[in-house]
């Protein structure tokens, strides 16, 4: 009997309706294997928690999370709420305190799903960005000058570590090999943004050298969000700094489907610490308490979570399960061009799981 | 008679062989219309340039150009030479030294080209990106610490000025009232980079209130970045910081059928420098030679100068030239699915604007 200890962050808007959704799945998961437990525990910290006590998570917030094996996440964000409170005092955080250095994120077009791109099928979108998630152009350094005078201006420095950028390109280039994979393309721009790019383009060649067998594709990173459109079928693994990743994983979303159906892995690799997984989507105020957010990306970051927990075979399970569900095509949420509720959709994949288990 | 001087640069790769057809087409302008003439001048200031003399352009380049009332650039880069050569000691600097403050990028489906994206037209694919192109994230502050150690690390500081920010948003909204367009979308990324972006968003906001009448969108840049796949159709124009705009402008090429088709304005606004216009591609080394390059880019950007200053009718004539060949469709180079050479191409355009004049 494996148990794990699960901290469950509903967060705001949609985020608790696809969570529910994502619970159940696992529920189902757990069902079929009398080996595997998940003990949740639920966190109300969100914008609601920020109104009543002024601060998104408690003050020891990360020490509590800390004990946990995982952490799933909803979705953080709320009109009244600035960003600057809901991201900088609970995601941001979480990634940066937890070391999750890896933000693991799947551009892979399922059965059933048409691409808005013109003839590109399931054989062809299929890759994985890995994108650094704790330095780079998100640093909170920077400030202004000059404040409400006509020489106003702000800075803001971008910082690469050679600690920070080897530690995600090796990662690359490791998950290619373990995984058979034999090409990484890196993004930069190098040619505009010359400290930071160039060093990123230094490191990326010296890890590079050190893993011979894999083909390297360097591509400054308007022209890579471009390929991502006309030639997706080139990719199999993308690695990319903090905000590339970050523009580029919601890109390789539109391609294959849109956001209702991306996931992602916030991964702490040597373990030290709780990964968390949570869709790419936000909490979508305008269709929150409908009832009809897609819950297939919250599903898809518990079979991710499952997969980095090494059980492949039940994230295989619950992945094979969606795909099946979306090309037998009778139960879809609005987004894909249907009609179901969240709940239809997650209760769709639930009993797929069950049959086939 | 209205005589303007002209720089040309064509630079390296396929830049003369696109460079030559823009000139026949510009001279096919000035032979309908025959009080306009362009006065041309060569300059040879390219990679070439760069290995004979060490620069790639001489040290009173600046000085020698600011006399033109256009440039008209090719394509800039070689792969033997590095980017910060080639790149910052051409086009940065020219675009920086004439206070280029505009990058004016349409975004348009051509008649008789086909989009990646499935089934959008040439009226869901219309809008323009006003790109700032002096500052930001493009700034040569910052360094490296600790070089060669595990300790090394890399900075970069993004600095955005009230000046150089409310002139590029500011021009955004006239330009949409000029052009009778009443929505204006802001690329922003304030949830995740702290200082400048929220700076960025303030002014954007007092920008807005001066324009009443146009209704605006604040998008953050990943989100944007999959709203051109998804929903190209509801934007008219976009303003965008340096970096975030040369993204969405290779994007927004791919989405209207690539790099080829892609022209753009450096332009200074107040008329005290010349302003530059330049394909967004960049210089093929890998098809340069073999005379293939697809010279719509700089045509257009031959009717974009024509606009610019001031003859719109002309402007108009060389893209409507341009769409018809298109759409007659025998005459295509490879890039578009056809066979036909640069010459071939660029005469088909000539032909049909002499024909029509
Ligand atoms: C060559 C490069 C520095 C340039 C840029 O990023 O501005 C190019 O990509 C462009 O868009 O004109
Ligand atoms: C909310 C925001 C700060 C976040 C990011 O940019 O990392 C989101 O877009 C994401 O991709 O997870």
């Amino acid at each position: 009997m494996k148990e794990y200890r699960l901290a469950v962050l509903p967060g705001d808007g949609v985020g608790p309706e696809v969570m529910m959704e994502g619970l159940r799945v696992l529920h189902a998961v757990e069902e079929l294997h009398g080996g595997l437990r998940f003990r949740r525990q639920a966190f109300d910290w969100n914008c609601d928690h920020y109104r009543k006590h002024g601060r998104m998570m408690p003050e020891d917030g990360l020490s509590v999370l800390r004990d946990f094996d995982a952490i799933q996440l909803g979705a953080i964000g709320a009109p009244d709420v600035p960003d600057p409170v809901s991201i900088w005092e609970l995601i941001l955080p979480i990634r940066r305190g937890f070391d999750q250095y890896i933000n693991y994120r799947p551009i892979k077009l399922l059965r059933g799903i048409e691409s808005p791109l013109r003839d590109r099928g399931p054989e062809e979108l299929d890759f994985v960005v890995i994108r650094e998630n704790t330095e780079g152009e998100y640093s909170d350094s920077g400030g202004r000058l000059h404040r409400g005078t006509s020489h106003e201006l702000a800075v803001q420095n971008s910082v690469f570590t050679r600690h920070g950028t080897e530690r995600v390109i090796r990662y690359a280039f490791e998950w290619a090999r373990t995984t058979g994979k034999t090409h990484v393309t890196a993004a930069t721009k190098s040619n505009g943004i010359n400290h930071t790019m160039p060093f990123w383009d230094e490191i990326f060649r010296e890890v590079a050298q050190e893993h011979p067998g894999i083909e390297t594709w360097k591509v400054h990173m308007d022209a890579l969000a471009a390929c991502f459109v006309t030639r997706p079928q080139v990719f199999e693994v993308v690695v990319a700094s903090n905000l590339f990743g970050d523009i580029l994983t919601d890109l390789g979303a539109a391609i294959v489907g849109g956001l209702g159906l991306a996931p992602s892995g916030n991964l702490n690799p040597d373990g030290r610490y709780p990964s968390m997984f949570e869709p790419i989507h936000g909490s979508a105020p305008d269709i929150a308490g409908k009832g009809i957010a897609n819950p297939i990306a919250q599903i898809w970051s518990v079979s991710l979570m499952l997969e980095h927990l090494g059980h492949r075979e039940e994230a295989g399970l619950i992945l094979e399960a969606v795909e099946e569900v979306l090309v037998e095509g009778t139960v879809r949420t609005p987004d894909l061009g249907g009609s179901a509720s969240t709940r239809e959709m997650g209760e769709a994949i639930r009993r797929q799981i069950l049959k086939r288990g």
